[in-house]
């Protein structure tokens, strides 16, 4: 039987931010990193242009992308096109919120850390400047450490990943301060719910508005690329 | 808000014998159930059309079947052309089984219920005849429904959907008893791992073993056709 590799980390990258940065913390503990991105059928596509080139400068190991159509779901400005992006802030969780998302997301990178040896799963997930969605708090990532020790065959087997998420208490300033002290260039990525195809922001959505004001507050330029 | 529908029910319809059955253990209690098929790149592509049938012969409001390929992470033989299907009883868990699949399908399902909101899901797992998958017992149901309670916007508001898994203690025989009772026409449904494009068993993996064994111990017809 193989033994699951500490040193392994199935990282997932969406082509943002903070994914990016995650990655970047990942690969600076020197760690192997195989990167996951979902294609979800998400509006803002280049976003899976982002992660190939983010994988690619950050010296990922392996990149796999899996397709998961969730428009047959939908309830989401992400997934549905019949619902708009709002270009002003809206109380308690917004409509980008995908139903059920990041449970989807580590239930992916939780078949491929099995299948890869892979003892640690990274997620970006951040619980501060989170637009209010319910699967990026610290109760979430601890249910999920729950369900994968009994989930899967390494689960039975006492060799359950950790489920790691590094940027949970930062933030959006501290993250980008921290990806720029390790080399991100976050010209590469995408943060906008309705980027065009060329991975340009439209500067109205909560995501770009996140993003910008984290710059600000950084004290640092900007690179982000604008319709 | 919208609120949760206790009589509105998720069911996960693969398509075999089990999830059929809790398919009319839920319409008999008389729920409307919204029938949940995953399209993940599965050999026995002939279970999507059982799950097409029996949705409609147990009158299922409505069925969804959502693309995720799975291919791409591989690891079973169910989703990689590479790893035969065993024909002979193994020990310890099967080539079979799919990495965290369960935890995707319930992922899907809980997505499924916010939008549609479901107070249930309704998942055919049992610990019984289970060929030795993880994520057929009892402390991977109850993990889920403790991070089902976390994960969504409805969980954050105390409106998390019930996971209830009606055979998770019955035997195989018990389970066709059971649908038997409840007009099932089992002759619609796949249990077969490798069956052909008409949806005919091998007879000879695991799954048709379980399955012929368990109309024996029932005492009933068995209708399963072979190739």
């Amino acid at each position: 039987m193989s033994t699951p590799d500490a040193q392994t980390a199935v990282v997932l990258l969406s082509g943002g931010l903070d994914s990016a940065t995650a990655l970047a913390m990942a690969r600076a503990e020197g760690l192997r990193c195989h990167a996951l991105s979902i294609d979800y059928g998400q509006r803002h596509r280049a976003e899976l242009d982002a992660a190939r080139a983010v994988a690619y400068q950050l010296g990922a190991a392996a990149h796999t992308i899996v397709p998961l159509d969730l428009r047959p779901i939908g309830g989401s400005a992400l997934t549905d096109a019949g619902i708009a992006v709002p270009e002003t802030p809206t109380d308690g969780i917004p409509v980008t919120y995908v139903p059920a998302r990041n449970t989807l997301l580590l239930a992916l990178a939780l078949g491929l850390a099995e299948v890869a040896d892979a003892g640690r799963i990274v997620v970006g997930v951040n619980a501060l400047d989170y637009s209010g969605y319910p699967d990026c708090r610290p109760a979430f990532i601890d249910a999920f450490q729950q369900l994968a020790r009994v989930a899967t065959k390494a689960g039975v087997e006492g060799r359950a990943p950790s489920i790691d998420a590094p940027l949970i208490d930062l933030s959006k300033a501290e993250i980008i301060r921290r990806g720029t002290d390790l080399g991100v260039d976050y010209s590469l990525t995408v943060s906008c719910y309705q980027a065009d195809d060329r991975g340009r922001g439209c500067g109205r959505c909560d995501s770009c508005r996140l993003r910008a004001e984290g710059f600000r507050a950084a004290g640092l330029p900007d690179p982000t690329r604008y319709v």
